[in-house]
């Protein structure tokens, strides 16, 4: 079996953890999400799945379909938590169809808001490699069903806001020192200007954790795709450079303060009984500065913090666990995993 | 060399980390402290001295005078935190003597508060034996000087408070569990009602760390010095019984809290950059109630928790690293002690 993405070390090489596309399609013959009954809404699942999944297509041997309604709360979780689906996508009791690629860099949702969307996502800094992976996704879905597209406005969506390109390309990254300092409000009018947004871990209205966030495109209209593309790492690396220069500044100005919170930061991590998620991510965050500025010595921990950050989630642990976790339960579970992991 | 008293191991086995007896006395041809010129409080040292110190007397070999003037300040401060002098001792230029023993379990102060005052300390819960050294000091001391005593009052001393036995028995012990949940406050009256207090680390108007107190008897006059040490010894006893049904209540009712506090102060211990002795001593204080209740089964310190309070004092420190320390300073080098100590 390929190993999955997330696995891969560029994930705590540098303030990008990875990177992620997605692109919204509709099938001309249906109607719109709104507008698609039950009925045809399964039809639409079952068509999809038998054009992209049979003998002729380069896809078949790549891919499971995965349909959701075989899990329970638990695995539905587990695949939010490794954004392999959004989470409207397990939100409600709507039929809903998934493809996902065996190292689970690629899946494809059927009837989230839109009838497809396709997305594709890699470890660390390789945006134009992930939008050509998703591109050719999208051609070989393209061999099969007939696209709901119109010459003027491009790619047509069940929200115009995705209308066009129907593209949203997006880095998870890693701002510990822009957060902790303030300075983050500060330069979210400037992207805004860009048309680039800054939103928390699990994308719109979710808040940030650990100081990671999602950087992504807000407009899809009247750009193409390789501009969306370039624009937003542009921005990005701007928004990186803003982080490194208040690293080296808290490095240089408060040293003994960050590497004291990062050494404790290990020890709670090594140590502790009990855990909140949000704690954990904040530990989480500290340790991996701690790493990256080389301020940390100690040993690594047997995973990467990108895939630790994801196990101490409440699906993962309760997967982990064999069954439904109270809250309390979940605290001591996600203490003894980082113990384990750690120690 | 003898090793000193809080090497043992009976520091750290129980509530009680040390029993300590001093018996206030005067020399009955000089006129009490207040009184005394500086000339003659030299002449007072000098001839104690060499009455005491001669080869006539047992104490001889055992012995060595110190000349507090001739130590600086760092290390007057690792005298009163090892509990060989009183903070009073070394607070201002006036002349002072000063006999210890080997194994620094007996100290005699010349010109502290009375003209002596003759000091035992032993680790762990010793009083009566504690009382029985004081006592055996006290007769070798009354072989070569005649003490100020009436036949009335007992033993007169420069604060009437002390008049009678000039005894002060006390334990330090440790009452974290009284302490964290507030209870302390409320068996205070009870125990003032048997002229019994409790006071802080370094006694009277010191203030209490990690949950550590000394108890010590209140009234001097009226009283068997047998009595006043059994008092003391069952006053004691009620407030460890106390602390130890407050423990189990804890256990039971709050496990996972409680453990999850002690681990986590073992990792922070473990890993800070920097800490003040305030939080070090709370650490501690987690760290030693979990070896007792056996809720902390990590590997031990290198040296006994009892020994580990007193070497993070600045006193202390300032005496490892050689010179004065500012306060920053002294909470990195004791950060880097308890690293050493725990890792």
């Amino acid at each position: 079996m390929t190993s999955t993405w997330y696995l891969s070390e560029k994930t705590d090489e540098s303030q990008i953890l990875s990177s992620r596309v997605r692109l919204a399609r509709n099938i001309k013959k249906y109607p719109f999400r709104q507008m698609l009954s039950k009925d045809s809404a399964e039809k639409l699942i079952r068509e999809t799945l038998s054009a992209v999944l049979n003998e002729r297509t380069a896809l078949n041997s790549l891919y499971r379909s995965i349909n959701m309604s075989e899990f329970n709360e638990t695995e539905q979780k587990v695949f939010v938590e490794k954004h392999i689906v959004s989470p409207a996508f397990v939100k409600d009791a709507y039929p809903r169809g998934l493809l996902l690629k065996d190292d689970e860099n690629v899946s494809i949702m059927i009837n989230e808001e839109d009838h497809i969307r396709i997305q594709t996502i890699m470890p660390g800094d390789g945006l134009s490699d992930t939008y050509e992976l998703a591109s050719r996704m999208d051609d070989l879905l393209e061999e099969s069903v007939e696209y709901a597209f119109d010459k003027e406005y491009g790619y047509l969506t069940s929200c115009p806001t995705n209308t066009g390109t129907g593209l949203r390309a997006s880095y998870m990254i890693h701002l510990p020192a822009l957060e902790k300092t303030g300075h983050l409000k500060g330069i979210l009018p400037a992207i805004g200007k860009f048309g680039i947004a800054l939103r928390g871990l699990y994308g719109e209205g979710t808040e940030s954790l650990g100081g990671i966030y999602q950087i992504s495109n807000q407009l899809t209209l009247g750009k193409s795709e390789i501009d969306i593309v370039a624009s937003l790492q542009n921005v990005t690396k701007f928004v990186i450079d803003r982080e490194k220069a208040l690293r080296e500044k808290l490095m240089n100005q408060h040293r003994l303060e960050v590497e004291n919170n990062i050494h404790r930061a290990y020890g709670i991590l090594s140590y502790s009984k009990k855990m909140t998620a949000k704690e954990a991510m904040d530990l989480l965050s500290e340790v991996r500065l701690g790493y990256q500025t080389g301020l940390l010595d100690l040993p690594k921990p047997n995973k990467r913090i990108y895939q630790i950050m994801m196990e101490i989630q409440p699906g993962h642990l309760q997967r982990m666990a064999g069954q439904e976790l109270s809250e309390q339960g979940r605290d001591a579970m996600r203490a003894e995993y980082l113990r384990n992991v750690f120690r």
